[in-house]
């Protein structure tokens, strides 16, 4: 995603602690205090500019919701979105996805979003794919046996590339769909990219997988 | 597959024994000796006109090719083709892919290739399908662990159950196209129905899978 470098986003996004979480270590094994409840907790990796996850986050008051987004300056905008949707499970981090560990006990994360993620198609950045190996271990660890990965994508070479690391993994495909928009899944929320591609007619991909 | 009804296709299809084996089940476990060679054996079920069989037949003399089809009016088509084809690698059999195990021995066969199967939509008629849990389980007995199963359809409904129903036995994906037309897959053999709807520019899937 091409954004102008905003200089002011670092004091912006500390300006919001109520939203962007700036200490997450703290919170490890204890994000239940952050939100107030044991509600499950579904995180989005690579959230971009948040419409995904303040639109989940309002129709789905019971469920809480992290936004993990490594841009500053695109985070600053879901910062905006959030605070406009005026909920209160949703929250964001700006961090690596490659570090959840850091901030998530095992197991501590009900269910993981990837949308429309970078899809580095040269071979020798497939460990930087969102759906590689390393990061199906990673998201393991998070979701423990039950919980479920929701991927959704215009990109082919990167969704085939999933289907097949996915599989390699014992991975379960519980959905898919190639073609979302014609299926007009109800409660689907749009993201970004995925208003951008679908208007232009590109097929969007989708699937749901777990563990177990 | 609409055809025609053709009373004579019978007597064409046994008076050609040496492409139409009419007596299958003789030749359960000694297939070489039919081909008179070890060369592994693929089949197509549901291979309609033939257009696939006698074309791989013809690409790949070091390989014996079987086509499965249960339509004698279809059948008899795809023995014009194989005929036209002059190749000696290739056999039809007018019998049900569902009677297979009547006619093989538990890994006697080294691929399956499902090209354009029915898509059979209704759900009270998922077991029909051949990428069904009945049909896996077939599969595994005809492939054992070595053999793969190759499978390519214009139909998004039934690649969409065929990968979760692939996943769900266990199977793993080695590959997979979701626009097998803009990807110009090396040796790639046009079936009949795949001419027909590439053309309308519908994308063509494909995967191939095995048991390990
Ligand atoms: C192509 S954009 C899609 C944004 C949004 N999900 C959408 O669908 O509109 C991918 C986003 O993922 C972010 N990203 C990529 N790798 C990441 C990582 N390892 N951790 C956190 N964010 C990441 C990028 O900065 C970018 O904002
Ligand atoms: C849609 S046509 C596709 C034909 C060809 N493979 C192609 O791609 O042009 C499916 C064919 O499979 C055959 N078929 C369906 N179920 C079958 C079964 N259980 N055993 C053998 N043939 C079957 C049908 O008679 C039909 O000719």
């Amino acid at each position: 995603m091409r954004v102008k470098h905003k200089p002011w986003a670092k004091e912006k996004l500390l300006s919001h602690p109520e939203v962007c979480v700036n200490n997450p270590e703290d919170f490890k094994g204890h994000w239940s205090n952050v939100f107030g409840n044991d509600n499950p907790i579904h995180i989005e990796i690579g959230s971009g500019k948040g419409q995904f996850i303040s639109g989940m986050a309002k129709q789905h008051p019971d469920v809480n919701y992290i936004g993990i987004e490594v841009v500053e300056s695109v985070l600053v905008v879901a910062l905006d979105k959030v605070l406009q949707a005026g909920v209160s499970n949703a929250r964001l981090l700006s961090v690596d996805g490659a570090n959840l560990l850091d901030y998530f006990e095992p197991a501590e994360v009900g269910r993981i979003y990837l949308n429309f993620s970078d899809p580095w198609p040269k071979k020798r950045h497939t460990k930087r794919r969102l759906t590689s190996p390393q990061f199906l271990d990673l998201y393991h660890t998070l979701l423990g046996e039950k919980g479920e990965i929701h991927f959704k994508t215009d990109n082919r070479g990167l969704f085939e590339y999933s289907l097949v690391a996915f599989s390699a993994y014992g991975l379960n495909l519980k959905e898919v769909s190639l073609n979302l928009h014609e299926d007009e899944m109800e409660g689907n929320v749009m993201t970004e990219y995925e208003e951008k591609f679908s208007q232009k007619g590109f097929p969007i991909y989708r699937l749901e997988a777990s563990f177990q």
